[in-house]
């Protein structure tokens, strides 16, 4: 069995068990969404930011966090008193349906607004899996370049979103903003692109936003 | 079959090759060290560093740059006119040991000092796959946190040297360089550290040193 032929079957396999969860949260009107970054572009510290935020709003939410072996992330959701489920993948670079669905076995979906998915820090294979979300949401981070959607268009073409994130670093940094939004537009003309900053907390607000205008909102359970 | 078996699998074809590399390069006198990395961690603005450095040493070297699909790294080295191979790997977040045997098909192994392997910006499989080199040199940027050592642990297991790089951006990121080192340690007692700024240039000539401390130094072919 060549490579390209077993990434094809590990590949559909996943993809039969993300179309069960796809058609759960259809049933359930909950929305998932999977957020794609790589390692330390902050995709922790946003969900540190916008837990609190969507707890206010009264918006009931669940945030799944992948990582290969530890739980630091998740630790730091406990912190902030934020629902959690963690997800280890060992040796793994990316999250797969069956770990979303094995994640999932005791949450109560239908009491859910939103699941947030934190993906493994990792530009490539995660853009491949899908996980049965409604949305991929690909998050970069000026201190990599501004070339790194050029360099991994896959998840900028498996994305509604794109988040550009430390833009506080912008003085200190080689990166071009018009270019890498030019670039992004350039491979995914349909994508919406937000500047934020999770340090100073700009462009937050614009992001909880999109989560409101994308959910289905339900009336708590009493 | 199981996914377990899959990857063994893989791991064993990659192996096999890997061991026919080194072999080649002990024969040869050649050192081959493979840098992994997350994306935008400096890999490439390292290796536009020391490329001109080396050049300027007498040292015969050629850098084999992998990317998933595009050629924009081995560009640039060859705007500083460094001698390069590109090893485009698809939708494959790593290099294996098969891309490098074929990428030096066309190289002049006996006449090179050293072999520098920049591998795709990952820090998950990269450290899984033996590419029959000598040293693998892990490096982070301090932009990305302190906490990735602990994160991705496998990478520091199988490095000699780890590098820190962006100390420029210490005083506007959140980094405690201690904890960093000593996460480092904790994982690999054995592991060197060089702290680093490819933008200012502070520490590149300590890996240079590390570099010239490495090789078995030829006699240029005339």
């Amino acid at each position: 069995m060549t490579f390209k032929v077993i990434k094809e079957n590990i590949l559909k396999a996943n993809d039969n068990v993300a179309l069960r969860i796809r058609q759960k949260m259809t049933q359930e009107k909950t929305l998932m969404i999977n957020i794609i970054s790589s390692p330390g572009a902050g995709k922790t510290a946003l969900l540190e930011k916008i837990g609190p935020m969507l707890k206010e709003e009264g918006i009931n939410f669940i945030i799944l966090i992948g990582d290969c072996f530890t739980s630091r992330d998740a630790e730091r959701m406990d912190a902030l008193d934020l629902p959690v489920v963690q997800i280890n993948t060992g040796n793994s670079c990316h999250i797969d349906a069956q770990l979303i669905e094995k994640s999932l076995e005791d949450v109560d979906v239908s009491a859910q607004d939103i699941i947030i998915v934190e993906n493994v820090g990792n530009l490539v294979c995660p853009a491949e899996f899908d996980l049965g979300e409604n949305h991929k949401i690909a998050l970069f981070s000026t201190a990599e370049g501004d070339d790194k959607p050029l360099k991994y268009p896959l998840v900028i073409q498996e994305s509604v979103l794109a988040i550009i994130n430390k833009i506080d670093l912008l003085e200190y940094v080689n990166f071009d903003m018009e270019f890498s939004k030019q670039s992004i537009k350039q491979i995914n003309p349909n994508i919406e692109i937000l500047e934020m900053s999770c340090k100073t907390g700009q462009g937050i607000d614009k992001f909880v936003q999109w989560i409101k205008n994308n959910i289905t909102k339900k009336e708590k359970k009493v």
